[in-house]
């Protein structure tokens, strides 16, 4: 694996935020060596019972062992309490009947160590694919872990899950409700392998909320596909992506019902904080030196839209093109044009931050291409395109294409 | 534009090949300046009364206003002979109603020069998108170029169509048939922006066969689709793409008819030489240090190995472990998953050359990581994927993902 010594340019200038301790969930992290050296590599969450376990996962079709085994155990409605186990440095992923053995032996060492059922232990495992997870490694930490469970742990818990991430990734937030705040704390790690459908992330949210598994389950999802499947570094899906969403009901707060105002600010929260994390993720994405959100209005569906924001975000031209400061508007002309969404060439407007470039077909007569060209010169771009053709829209996020994704990425093994 | 200087290492190393004179058709260059200095840049090729014309064009829905008035004239029956008139450095893409003059212009120039209808008279344009065409600079080389036809100029045709190319592209092939030989020669085109749908390519091929306009654009419709449709260097598709056919019916053999033997050599043939030229294309892809040919068996359908082929040879992932000769078969597994066909873990099989890689939803028993890295070492690589469901198959041909890529695409305009 290459290492990677700078951080990304695009990281929040004041580090790791504070996050809110989130009553009944404890957190500890441990040196398994997996298969890095001198770090943490696995982190341990417990829930305290009468917690409830959401999540979102790949739909890649060579999922990980790991993958598989939460998605089994997800929906169960069981008031037992649950634990999260999760390393880095290894995917376990395509690694055929073993994969399942690893599993299975990490599962029943937790719930062993913990006192959980095994159908309440999920585990995640990230990095390269193809290679046998030493399990045993890190059953020989479980113990331990258990012993250095802490509220307080949760930003120690962001650095062990890191892999080729330049820095740890956090957000929150708090709900007032009249009875009480909820708090909503997260982490997640990512920065290759991104695209929608999930992406190589693995992302883990815990709140003190009263709510049913069932509708967070639905608030998960919901707020998942606006946010983590509308991020994109390189188009390529991951085989483990993994949400996982705890709450301890622990909060003076009343229980969140479906339709209620309380439900109505629980999600706005929970999208925010989902969104900062997306956005982190491509803040780190491999190589960027750009931020860059695209915004596509007037198509005719959302789905419309979305074809057309994914295919200019996508695009390793417009990508290329971003990292050479370079307003070439052409280039998004021609991700349009074959992102397979209805478009009529006359009616398309494009925007580089506020300076209009395109329209009626063409170049906008007011356009100076000094005007873009020091638009592209900042960290924080954005690309937009009106149709004009109807209503559909989607919004996009992703990061410039550079010397930096080719460095790492022809070197990741070695 | 980024000066390329270094020819592609893929290049083929005895240059351009010696093609066969088409009886019936002849070529012209000039260097009307369009964007590049001290080089050729329009090529007019006239074809005698008597000749067909086909054409298989982008379906990019910001297509340029060329592409749009070939689509317009490609299907006539008549045999009033034809123009054909290219330039590059400027792609007449997204300049609104000024294409449309531009490509206007330039018919009427052309059919007052040949005496041909405008009807008959078809214009490409290759290079940078939303800049005027300067029509005048190459309306004012068309007597030059009317003058200077003649049938031996397909070379310098094909070096006058270069964009970021490295290298000119041509092909041929003769067929012989018991009346007669018949002789197809093509040039072509492209080094970027190159995906599925056709490419940023033109591609011009000529045949002294009788055959009816009709035969010979249906087969090159299904050509096209098996040759130049099956490559990408990097998943964008230009709003340009062209390839024009135009047979003269002066070869001795005689007229082709649908199922004859003859109809089958000469479809033949016509693969052959449009899948040179997009082996060619791939070869000259930006940036390219390696030629991958990417082979699916066992898909259900055809659709899905196709789907499965394009993922892997369009991933940034796979794309750049092959530039960093790095055997990362994991990056395989991630692609087949992503792409959307039905695969299943434990029944697929990869070979890297013919080192069997993985097999039963695991590295295989016999692999060495060595054997693989040998195989990647080499210019000319093969990824071979067998889903093990059904009989569905597909080959697609791709290049790496290098460093050269993004010099070349982040200042391309500069």
């Amino acid at each position: 694996m290459a290492t990677i010594t700078e951080i990304s340019p695009l990281a929040p200038p004041n580090g790791f935020p504070q996050l809110p301790v989130i009553k009944g969930v404890r957190f500890a992290v441990a040196q398994a060596g997996v298969k890095y050296a001198n770090r943490t590599d696995v982190m341990l969450a417990v829930l305290d019972p009468g917690s409830t376990v959401s999540g979102v996962f790949t739909k890649s079709a060579t999922r990980s062992a790991n993958v598989l085994d939460c998605q089994n155990k997800i929906s169960a409605h069981t008031d037992e309490g649950a634990a999260i186990i999760v390393n880095s440095g290894n995917s376990n992923a395509f690694t055929g009947r073993a994969g399942d053995v690893s599993v299975k032996a990490l599962c029943e060492a937790v719930a062993q160590q913990t006192g959980l059922p095994e159908a309440r232990v999920f585990t995640s495992s990230t990095g390269v694919i193809g290679e046998r997870l030493p399990h045993d490694k890190i059953i020989s930490k479980v113990g331990e872990l258990t012993q250095a469970l802490d509220e307080r742990h949760l930003e120690a818990a962001a650095q062990a899950i890191m892999t080729t991430d330049t820095f740890s990734k956090g957000a929150s937030t708090t709900i007032e409700t009249p009875e009480g705040v909820i708090n909503i704390s997260g982490i997640a790690k990512g920065s290759g392998m991104i695209a929608p459908d999930m992406a190589t992330m693995l992302v883990y949210l815990f709140s003190d909320a009263k709510i049913s598994q069932e509708l967070l389950q639905e608030m998960v999802s919901k707020a998942s596909d606006e946010t983590f499947n509308c991020i994109t570094v390189d188009s390529d899906t991951s085989t483990s992506d993994t949400l996982i969403m705890g709450t301890t009901g622990q909060s003076d707060s009343s229980e969140i019902t479906k339709g209620s105002a309380n439900a109505a600010a629980f999600y706005q929260g929970l999208r925010d904080v989902m969104l900062e994390l997306a956005h982190l993720v491509v803040r780190d994405g491999e190589g960027a030196q750009k931020f860059v959100e695209v915004n596509v209005t007037g198509a005719t569906t959302d789905q419309d839209a979305r074809k057309v924001a994914s295919a200019i975000a996508n695009s390793p031209l417009v990508k290329t093109a971003i990292a050479g400061e370079d307003p070439n508007w052409g280039r998004v002309v021609m991700a349009v044009g074959k992102s397979g969404a209805a478009a009529d060439r006359d009616l398309l407007s494009i925007w580089f931050g506020t300076v209009l470039v395109a329209e009626k077909g063409w170049v906008a007569e007011s356009y100076k291409e000094e005007d873009a060209a020091a638009h592209m010169k900042g960290q924080e771009l954005t690309i937009r395109v009106d149709l004009g053709l109807g209503d559909g829209k989607s919004t996009m996020w992703t990061c410039d294409l550079t010397h930096g994704y080719i460095s790492i990425n022809a070197d990741y093994r070695s």
